[in-house]
């Protein structure tokens, strides 16, 4: 198996979280994402996105999207299952993922915000743009979780929605957000007590600078 | 089953065909969009968001994300299927769906786009900010696809990528995009063909203006 990822790109992080808490292991192939290695010809063969991460299986198999890949890594390795049996409870992780992996990430990843400096806004307001999809976004994934039991965001395992809070979390602060999520926040420090959490963070990639 | 949608937005078209595919029935609320009734507090108590659309289930369990919903309906009324029992393949289906509900919709919704207006941009920028977005993305899709049967996304049955595709082609229009994607057509044209996909359509809703 091979992640194309990128230490920093929280979608990668979201899978190198998956494999360590199924115990996989991949071989990782680094693009950079401010050189713009994601719009190389070759690795658009792979992902026509050209965005990352893409993740080839054994069979050869070129899967992108990081929900789809983390959900594909669930069916062909079901133990830990990272989804909750009942239908309900499945749809509300489901729900929390996507407030982070469809309304926060996609609109201040790298492209959308050098899209902005191109527009010609200043600094300043392509940071407040970020900070305040970040904000807008964890508030909506804090005020989701509010019924739910801790220590993790739905109880007592980690499951997709803490595949993708987290690294968020990481990304917020890259964006001087302030963590005033005390849910958040202990849902993160219940993750980062695992290995596969650990293992996962961007300074532990073979890529860091 | 109450679906709180709007006769215009993509998400909640999404929805319609979902449950139109499996036969179910559930009663449409309306929220106007551009009058910002998402936003008002009794909306919000539901959806946290603030974003369309939210279903409310025969137990009374709030779900959001339309992605979430349209798994949990495949999941309480199995058949037809809206996913290929093959993991790879489903990955696949699940990625397309993605790239339209990740990749396209959120980076050029309403909400989105006034921002961007708020920002002093021309409204041609705004408006050539949301017909890149589509191209860029239904580019991908098209790319993604071009290996796969048709007459629908994947093979001879709509899955959640035909789904996701319709609604977007549609909002393409409505942003000046030029369908330069046969493969894309076809697959629509196929869709249309099917009551599921005929009755949701935005002009056929009971709040459609």
């Amino acid at each position: 198996m091979i992640l194309h990822g990128y230490f920093r790109s929280t979608a990668s992080w979201r899978v190198r979280i998956a494999l360590g808490l199924k115990g996989l292991e991949a071989v990782q192939a680094s693009h950079h994402l401010r050189k713009g290695d994601q719009r190389a010809p070759d690795y658009l063969a792979l992902n026509p996105q050209g965005l990352l991460p893409a993740f080839v299986t054994d069979d050869g198999a070129v899967l992108t999207q990081s929900l789809a890949i983390i959900e594909y890594l669930d069916e062909v390795a079901p133990q830990p299952s990272l989804l909750p049996a009942d239908a309900v409870l499945k749809a509300k992780v489901r729900a929390v993922a996507q407030v982070v992996a469809c309304d926060i990430h996609p609109v201040q990843n790298l492209k959308v915000l050098q899209r902005l400096r191109d527009l010609g806004l200043a600094e300043e307001q392509v940071q407040a743009w970020a900070a305040t999809t970040i904000e807008e976004g964890l508030d909506a994934v804090d005020k989701l979780l509010a019924d739910q039991p801790g220590p993790f965001a739905f109880g007592d395992a980690p499951t997709l929605a803490d595949i993708c809070i987290v690294p968020q979390l990481g990304n917020a602060r890259r964006f001087g957000v302030d963590i005033r999520w005390p849910r958040l926040a202990a849902l993160e420090a219940a993750c980062l007590e695992l290995p596969a959490f650990q293992n996962a963070v961007p300074g532990q990639q073979p890529d860091a600078e």
